[in-house]
């Protein structure tokens, strides 16, 4: 592929559903004239308590089914993933790709004052310990606490955002990291920002809040710019959105049209297992 | 298969995960001579939230799986795939085959006297109308209320049987089928029977609840029975149980353990993807 070509050439977003949307939409803000082929993997979500063989398996087969499409970069826009696969896509594929941790990390530990920082996340992603391992890489002083929410997943996707029980599960899960000396959290789930509100009024104004789609996007856009590869507009198509799914695109689309800024047309639904 | 070599064959039994269990143990009661293969779609779980053409798909590879140990007949343990998938496979497969619903909806016709029936299970099963359709073709007359609780399974299997939060969400979803003149309920997913008690103090004594499990062992024996191919013993094998699962083995194993009368030793993984 020429420069020019490779400048609008899409960059490809993946998850196991509809969470890494919120890092589309920030990537979609922070990069406006980038092109974006999402793929969600509504046919086999939640990935969150699945092994790591099959989530490497699942990155595995979207990152081919993602090649096809001519992308020039790849984002790992699931927490789950980014932990379990990352490194052996990276081994794997001769692509760029990127993932949620590393940012998420960086930021957090830009943020703590009292170098105490708290991850919530999915029973895979806490159990494998990847926030802590890159913290430490990046600050070994830094005492990292991860508590695993699994309930959150299914009450954002359940539409009991606002219903008391959603409260409740908060405190049950973060009740004993509101008792520590944390100053920072990193909601280490893509759904997890579509509970920030309640859950910012529960741990208090002293804890920061931190969601790792806007490093992302900004380690993005920094990877684009140092491989020149960046959409400057004057190679040609801008903007161009496409959206992927293996199961229920309806549903999907109906979704997505809640949580992104600009109209969702038409979602296609892909055999991944093909891949 | 000569006649006595198919008396000793096993019996497959299939559920997207853990729940197909509470039918196994159901079977394994009525049916205690019987060589038994489990499987759970542990990869993929759950199915209550995806569309037909992917459970008719998902449902269809586990078939060919089973398939590969001659199982001489299938039980679908699970009430998305019975709804969704079962006259599609019985269309396409010579083994016999039969689901959770049909089973079930006879129980509840049996047992009202108000010719009012509530049924609850998961959107998918919901959606599909399947248990108002059954119950119509054996008794046109009664009123059926069927109302998706997707909550249920994940409360479940996060551990919140026993939460006041997975009270408030009993309460959530059954407040309006409790004002109404039901007598019977059909618990439509097989992880809601792990709920009875609690569902139970919230409806009241004069409503039954109905589990389809027990109805299910019982089709089955009379089915085994007709084609003169249920186990006596006589004729080799008996009790030989194994399980697989497409995920997590060690996981499932260790739920099996809290659900079934006896020890789960191991648990295999299959890569159902291939089938």
């Amino acid at each position: 592929m020429k420069v020019t070509e490779k400048k609008s050439a899409p960059i490809g977003v993946f998850d196991s559903g509809v969470g890494g949307l919120t890092v589309m939409r920030e990537i979609s803000r922070q990069l406006p004239c980038e092109n974006i082929i999402y793929f969600g993997d509504t046919a086999r979500v939640p990935y969150g308590s699945k092994s790591q063989n099959n989530v490497i398996r699942f990155s595995e087969q979207i990152i081919r089914f993602l090649q096809t499409k001519q992308v020039k970069a790849i984002v790992i826009a699931c927490n789950t993933a980014s932990a379990l696969a990352l490194e052996s896509v990276q081994e794997r594929f001769a692509v760029p790709i990127i993932g949620v941790v590393i940012p998420g990390a960086r930021a957090a530990v830009e943020v703590t004052q009292n170098r105490k920082v708290g991850v919530v996340g999915t029973d895979a992603t806490v159990q494998s310990g990847m926030y802590t391992k890159v913290i430490h890489k990046m600050a070994p002083d830094i005492v990292v606490l991860e508590k695993a929410c699994p309930l959150f997943v299914p009450l954002v996707e359940e539409g009991f955002k606002e219903h008391v029980v959603t409260e409740e599960v908060i405190e049950y899960y973060l009740d004993s990291l509101r008792n520590t000396e944390i100053d920072a959290m990193i909601l280490g789930c893509t759904h997890y920002p579509l509970l920030r509100s309640k859950i910012r009024a529960f741990m208090g104004d002293k804890i920061q809040i931190v969601n790792p789609a806007y490093e992302t996007a900004m380690d993005l856009k920094k990877l684009l710019k140092q491989q020149g590869i960046e959409n400057d507009g004057a190679a040609g198509e801008c903007k161009r959105y496409e959206f992927y799914v293996s199961d229920a695109a309806e549903k999907f689309r109906k979704f997505a049209n809640t949580v992104m800024p600009f109209d969702v047309p038409t979602t296609n639904v892909v055999n991944i297992e093909e891949y």
